[in-house]
This record gives structure tokens, sequence and C-alpha cells, in this order.
């Protein structure tokens, strides 16, 4: 029986064409993360059990993480996502380093999913993080996030950032609704599913976990809120205690920036129970038959704690090249990859001038040129029928009687327009 | 009880100035392979079992590889070597494609080992292979490898490349030593390990396997070999049906070429009982305290075989980051990546100078710099203080005198130089 040539479900082959994509994503979050002063970091691909058991979501734990023994009987995980990893390596080196630390990563990841639109089990996903900077490091973070769109040549008009805050949330659940813990969940995951069930089963649930009509009604306020403005009057409408003034100064702070026409308040976004503690926010893309989340992140108070160390506030997003890569096709914002680009193809016509065009080639590549050599003493018409498939600008062709009289002649492929030079001049002529 | 902070054995936590090195190298490495028109790709970090019990060497398998059941109750194994990968998915295109067949791969592997210099359970491993191109194709991947090396700034005093040729020594084993296939196994690990063990166990070794005088004579002539020239004597002392001429012709063109200075044979290189059929060959460092292979690769006929394809030859080699790091830092060529880079520090003296800061912030990264923005108002002797923890090249202060006049400071921080400017004449000035 032979073996099967299909890659594990929910992995990719990364052919070519899907790498120089996969390649032209990272450049780009690279590129934008080294403008911001990020600095790039990585973690291993396995870590210890005990580090997601302390602080990731119980489905994450239960459903979805690939979990085994290694021979040496230790527990161990296939990272599921990166922010565990971040504080481990963070919790070692922030007593000693200037902050605000800002670092990004681009790892692989696995989690065991049912492949869908959007969803597999291995994939890459962006991550950045900024350690003690307070406010300004949630504004930065927001602008980080603008500005990669922006660089994949996304508008206003194709995405928008949902953001809330969880310790304003917090208030309202625990002051103003005086909910105990036990209600506060039911009423986190029933806002992180809302829009994903219909509004009946949503208006059941709620009555269940608020019986009075009174509490529910505060709730609908809550729910209705749709703007920094009117977010800011439902706060300024609580007694003072219950103010959080440090998301008003946010809202001040994106609008003076020039970030609001990207960013909307959004009451349904919370991030389920996970480790934020303040500033929620997930990218959306605003296509109708794409409505889906790209990236999602926020604001952490505690991610230290386990580790014994002093508190160090957070903020951080990560944004998965598979949404983003649906997002970019919805837009047609995906550039051509299809075909490998490259300066020169080099051929020759007999063997005497084989070495002249293993000369040339290896010159060419000292000049940073992308060079192919084909190989074997071949016939023009061959040679035009191979540089068709690939992206070549340039061809030379080596015959024996250029050879004699020292001449090269390069050949625009795309205008067939050709340039005949002393192949010392040609070489001296690169850059 | 905390959490430990330290990674798990035998892998790495990259922190930046770590990562910093590894994209360094990792961008050598894809632009040579790039220049050499090798394309990119990936395959996934699992796959099935039965790929790796097809091909790879026992001590893989039973000793090093990551398996574990997954939820589904497959089998799968974290990829230990690229090569069955790249063999299971060329079988799936090659019968499409232009030959020859040009990739390159930069993937994480992972193998279960004692963690100690040079070797990792962890790494990062290059990967190169070009299908479908013959006697030709070995000759590139050998140019190509000692391009890489070149790259890197490596000299033919730092580095050398060890050949050999496994259908040659099957010759010598098989048709004038007239070995069956278990004393022939015997002799290829006995070769393997030749340089690990002490003479004299490899003498009672090499007794023990080959009992007669006459051969253990001619075993010796053929691991005295040691230039291009002594093999083509050998090999022409041969009856003509032994004379391997594909070899003569790779070595005629490695001298043509003028990469012999890089390259020498080298009979104890036989890459243990791998997939190899044809050429073999490792780098080796030629510093006596670092005397260890940095690469290793050669030529394969059957690799889709297992796939119940035509065979397509291929040729190919793979280098780690490990050693590849432990040659550079022998060789005094690991470029200093302890502070990162940036082209700006911004800060500003008083609220009121807040908007322009984050706006001339946002432009001179829509520019292309790399910026960072010193949070809140400040006082310069603590913007002094921080600009030297990083290397930025330019300061800009912006006090509330300077913001009434519309002008601003530009300092280069090595000169401690100052221009001054017109905040618009500075903008529009930038390329």
């Amino acid at each position: 029986m032979s073996l099967s040539k299909k890659p594990y479900r929910g992995t990719r082959d990364f052919f070519p064409d899907l790498m120089r994509l996969r390649n032209f994503i990272f450049q780009k979050m690279s590129l934008v993360s080294e403008q911001f002063c990020y600095e790039p970091y990585d973690g291993p691909l396995l870590e210890d059990i005990e580090l997601y058991l302390a602080k990731s979501g119980e489905e994450l734990i239960n459903e979805q993480i690939y979990s085994f023994q290694d021979r040496g009987e230790r527990t161990v995980v296939i990272r599921p996502e990166m922010t565990p990893t971040v504080a481990r390596m963070v919790a070692q080196i922030h007593r000693e380093v200037a902050k605000p630390i800002r670092w990004y990563a681009i790892p692989n990841l696995m989690r065991y999913e049912k492949p869908q639109r959007g969803r597999l089990r291995e994939f890459w996903q962006y991550n950045a993080d900024i350690f003690g900077a307070g406010i300004y490091g949630q504004v930065e973070i927001l602008q980080l996030a603008v500005s990669i769109m922006l660089a994949f040549g996304a508008n206003k008009d194709q995405f928008e950032i949902l953001v809330n805050d969880r310790k304003f949330v917090d208030i309202v659940f625990s002051n103003v609704l005086k909910l105990n813990d036990e209600k506060k969940n039911l009423l986190y995951k029933l806002l992180d599913k809302k829009s994903k069930i219909p509004d009946e089963k949503y208006q059941n649930e709620l009555a269940t976990i608020l019986q009075d009509k009174e509490s529910i009604n505060i709730f609908h306020q809550y729910t209705n809120l749709s703007s920094f403005s009117e977010v800011t009057n439902f706060i300024e409408s609580l007694p003072p205690e219950n103010h959080h003034l440090e998301l008003l100064t946010l809202f001040k702070k994106i609008e003076s920036l020039k970030l609001s026409e990207f960013i909307k308040y959004d009451p349904t976004i919370v991030r389920g129970l996970d480790y934020y503690t303040g500033l929620v926010f997930e990218i959306f893309d605003k296509h109708p038959e794409n409505r889906r989340a790209i990236a999602g992140g926020g604001a952490y108070a505690n991610l230290l704690q386990i580790f014994d160390e002093q508190p160090l506030e957070g903020v951080g997003f990560g944004m998965g090249e598979v949404p983003l890569t649906d997002f970019l096709t919805t837009h047609n914002l995906k550039p051509d990859f299809s075909k490998p680009k490259a300066d020169y193809l080099i051929a020759y016509l007999d063997d005497s001038a084989e070495e002249l065009a293993f000369y040339i080639t290896d010159q060419l590549r000292l000049h940073n040129s992308r060079v192919e050599l084909f190989f074997e003493p071949t016939k023009p018409k061959k040679v035009f029928n191979y540089a068709e498939k690939k992206d070549f600008e340039f061809l030379i062709m080596i015959g024996e009687e250029d050879q004699k009289n020292d001449l090269l002649r390069i050949k625009k492929l795309s205008t067939r327009e050709e340039t005949i030079k002393k192949t010392k001049d040609f070489l001296e002529g690169l850059i």
C-alpha cells in the first residue's frame, strides 16, 4: 500500500504560491511592528501543561490543546496561544529592563479544532504586547492594530475595531446590578455568544439570569450603548465612586489621535472569561459576507502573578493569518503570488559556453540578482518556452559567435528589447 | 507554589537579542536561496507516523521522535526532519510543474535528544532541494551551500565541504570487496563513526567484518583516498563495468567552476543508512576547537517511490541554525544584536505638545522610520538616560516654545549635533 500524500487534517502544505503569500503577510506585520519599535521574540513550541492550567480558558484546556507525555514522562503541550509564553518570558527579565517592554512574535500554534472556514488546527498568529505603559500602552496597541490593517491596503470601510472595557463591565455587573460572581460569569458568557444565537434564546437566557425587570432594564441600557459619548453619559450618570475615569481618558485620546474613524464602542465585546482586566477589543471585517473577527486582544493586570512576580500591567493582541487572509481575499487585497519572480534566466547554446554561463550567473548573484541557469546546452525555442512559465525579467542566451566576440545579448522579456554589451562592461555596469 | 519561568528542556526562549540573530540568519539563508531562484515552501508541524516509518533511520524512530496519539487516535509525529515532508509534497505536484523544482524552507523541528553543545530538542533547519536536474543539480546544490557560507562572511580557511558518493562506495563494497548486504551495512556504520572512536577499536571492528587480509588492504586503499585525482585513478584502475563516470564528471565540473578550493573528497562521509543513493556531503568547521558538521546532504533517487510515484531524482541538504551559530561564534562572524536599532525617539515636555508628538511619530512611521514615542510629558534628562539604553539615531524633543514657533529640534545622538527645522519642512523633506 502506498503512503498518503495529504497533509494531516486541519494543517496545510505551503506550496510556493501559498508560502510567498505567508511571507508577504509576515513581512508586513514585522515591518509595521519594527516601525513601532516592537522587538521580535519567540518561545518554545512545547510548554509544560501547568502554564496553561494556570490561566487559559476551560475550552482550550479540555477540548483544544494537543498535550502528551514526553519520553521523560513530563506532560507537555504544543502551544495553543502565545500569551502564557510571553508572560513566562517577561517574568524572567522585567526587573532588569527599561519599560515599556514592546514585543512581537509570529508563532505557529496548534488547536484540536474541527476544521472550517477561518479555522484550522495549525495556524500562525501575530502577537504584539506592551508592558508597563498604562493608558498610553492601550492607545499605542490600538494604533499598531490600525497601522497593520492600513499597511495591507485596508480602509475604514473594510474593517473596524470594536472596543469595550472589562473594568467598566464589572462596575455595571457588580456595583449597579449587584450580581454575584456566578451570575456575572453567566452574563459574560451570554454577551460573548449574543451575536451567534437567536434573539429569543438570548432573551430567555437573560431572563433566567436577571430575574427582576429593573435589572433587565439596566442591562438593556448597557447593551444599547453604541458610542463613546453614550458610554461617557452612562458613566457620568452613575454615582462618582463608580466612575471609570481611565476609560473616558482612553476615549479622548482615541478621538484626539484621529483613531475614532476606525474604532467603535461595542458592549458585547468581553473576550470570554479570559485573563483580560481592562480594555478588550476585536478587529472585525465589515463585509456582510465575511462578518468575523480578524484579531482580538486587551489589557491584563495580573499575568505575572502566577510566577510570584509583582504585577506588571500589559496590553496586547493576536491576529491569525487565516482570518486575515480571508479578509484580504474578501476585499481583493491579496497580491498575486502564483508565479515566482526572478531577474535573469541564463542559457547557453553549446558546451563551450558552459563555463562562461556559470560565471555570469555567479557574478549576477553576487550583485544580489535572482538568477536561474538553464542547465545543459539548449535551443532558443526551448528556453523561451521555459521562460514563459516563470516571471523572468531578462534572458541572456550565450552562443558560440557571441562568446568569441565577447558579447552578451540581454533581452528584456516583457518588450523583447535586446541590448548588446561587452561581457566586461555588462558586469562592471551592475550596481 | 509558583510556576517555573524556565523553558522546556532542550528548547530556548528567544529574547529579542537572540531573535534578532535568528532573523539575521534566516534572512541571509532566504536571500541566497532567492538569488538561486529556489522557491519557499513549508509543511505541517505534525505528520502521520507512517511517513517516517517508511524512510527515516532507526535511531530517529526509536529514540528521537516526539510521537503521540491525537484526540482522534491517529499517531502523529512532530516533524524531526524535513525531507519526508518535501518528498510527500513533491509527490503531489511533480507531474504538472516545470523541472527542475527548486525549493527551500526553514522549519522548526524537534528531536528527543540529550541537550549538549550544538544539539537541542527544538531547532530550526534550513533545507534546500532540487528535483529533476541530474548532475547539474548536484553541482548547483554544492554551489548554493558554498554561497550561503560565503554570505555569512566565512572563507575557505574556516569551512570545507567533504564529499563522497554512495554509488561509488557501493561499487567498492559490492563489486570489488564482494560483500553481502549485512556486511555492507556494518561497514557503512563503521565509516560513519570512524572519527568518533579510537583507532584500535576501529581496526578491531574492521577485522571482524572483513576477515581476509586482501579485503582489508583494498578497504584501506579506499579509506586512504583523499583527493579527486586519487579517486579518479582508483576508479580508472577498476574494470570498466565498475567505472562510475558521473562522479568523474562531477569532479570536473567542481574544478572548472572553481569550487574545489571549498570541496574535498572524504571516504568516511557516507551519511549513515539514510535515503541517499549518490552524492553525499557535509560542511565542516575547520577550526580545531569546533571540528563539527554544520550541514549535510546528498542525492536520492527513490524518495517518491513510497507514494507509488515514478522515480524523480533529487539532491538537497539541511543546515541547522544551532551548529551554524556555533560556527559563526567560533570565527567571530556573529554581529552584535544586543541592542535594538531605531531611527527616532520622540519626546514632549508638556501636555500641550502631546498631539503634535503623536502626529510626528505617525508621519515618520508612514515614511518607514522606526520611531518610539516617549509616553507622558517628561524632562530632557530622563529622555537622554532612556535614549542611551537603546540605539536611537535621532532624538526630537518638543517643548512649548518650539511648538509655538513651529520648530523641531532634531538631535543626532552619536554627535549631539542639532538641526532646527520648520515642522512642515521636516515632514516634507522625508523621502
